[in-house]
């Protein structure tokens, strides 16, 4: 029994937390900054506040790194009242370049699952966050010729990939999406009437994180392991 | 006597500055950038060591305005000896902020030339910077309808053109782009043997700007008004 994927032509698949690390560096970047803020607050309402900030400035920044850095700057400003020291700005600074210089950790199977994948489907990266960020490290990870098309989007939702799908000319029964994230990877595209499989990565930002009235009722395969893809794809 | 135009069959168009103002706004803000550390420096001295900061910090950060707000908070650290204030960081924040919700504001005869245009050739949009403030600008300028494809690029070099006509699956002699810079619209089609109409806008970044000997020889037409675009190419 089963859900089948005969009609599948185009597989989407997300990059961070699904080809390669990311959240972790995020965790790292949120513990990093909540040891510069400690004599101004606990570690639990530091992590509270940037989240907030972070989604308050979503509208107008966006996702990726540097939206990152400066919610934290701001945060830094109003959390300390105005007292934080120019050297812990420097310091928050410096926690996005480094972030920005990470090398790519691929995760467990990616390049075997997809070479094995490019030789039957045309294979697309469709990834959401900072474009010069994202193509530097499509670079990085050696992946970019499995890839027929990158397409950064500046959100994931219907809309967006309906653009998409509209773009590759295909139709939403041909494509499957392969993520970690429910929200921007998985629902929306069972919501347009296409196909995802879903590849938890063991740490999800608070905002992409959905309820389980959200999940009820919606189709979609759950795997512990990209490896799976090759069976269930072949 | 002249360039002949009529193999073209999709016409790309830059976005700043040559559809709508963009670099007039980062001259306000560096003069602002510069009042708020004016115990520090000249205004002279301010503007040159900004532009090298956002110069070194190209690589890592790209194009946008996010991009130039963390160079100006870098930048004001330094300046300041590590002496600048919490409330002028705020301020410098707030900069980049009002700078990402600008109305749109056309340049002279945008709109009509695109609606003439868009009946003969396919348009589409080729532009560098930030994601989403690219895509929130178009929205607000209401031109989207007249373009077939958007296109933000990381960079605006031969090889990212040569991958967007690959991409759009024409041949270089089929397209003509038509933008502000010299050095991200103009030289990098000459040079993979398209087409390029240059039309300056009054204030270019330093960046962006070349020197007579890379232009010497290279063929492009220069107009001083979009609206020109309709005799040329009708």
């Amino acid at each position: 029994m089963g859900i089948d994927y005969q009609h599948i032509k185009v597989i989407g698949f997300d990059a961070d937390d699904t080809l390669w690390v990311n959240e972790t560096y995020f965790r790292e970047a949120e513990a990093e900054f909540g040891k510069l803020l400690s004599e101004y607050e606990t570690p639990n309402k530091i992590d509270q506040e940037l989240f907030k900030k972070e989604i308050a400035n979503l509208p107008l920044y966006g996702y990726g790194v540097k939206a990152f850095v400066l919610s934290m700057v701001e945060m830094a400003l109003e959390l300390s009242n105005y007292d934080v020291s120019n050297k812990t700005i420097e310091a928050i600074l410096n926690i996005g370049k480094e972030m920005l210089n990470k090398p790519v950790e691929l995760l467990d199977g990616v390049e075997d699952v997809l070479h094995h994948l490019s030789k039957k489907y045309r294979l697309i990266l469709a990834t959401k966050g900072d474009l010069l960020d994202q193509e530097r490290k499509l670079e990085r990870s050696g992946l970019t010729d499995y890839f027929h098309h990158i397409e950064v989007l500046s959100d994931k939702q219907e809309i967006n990939y309906s653009r998409l799908l509209n773009h590759l000319d295909i139709n939403p029964s041909e494509f499957l999406m392969v993520g970690n994230s429910l929200k921007s990877d998985i629902l929306p595209l069972v919501n347009i009437k296409a196909h995802a499989i879903h590849v938890p990565f063991h740490t999800t930002w608070a905002h992409e994180q959905v309820s389980e009235k959200e999940t009820n009722g919606k189709v979609y395969r759950t795997i512990s392991s990209l490896r799976e893809l090759k069976r269930l794809l072949n």
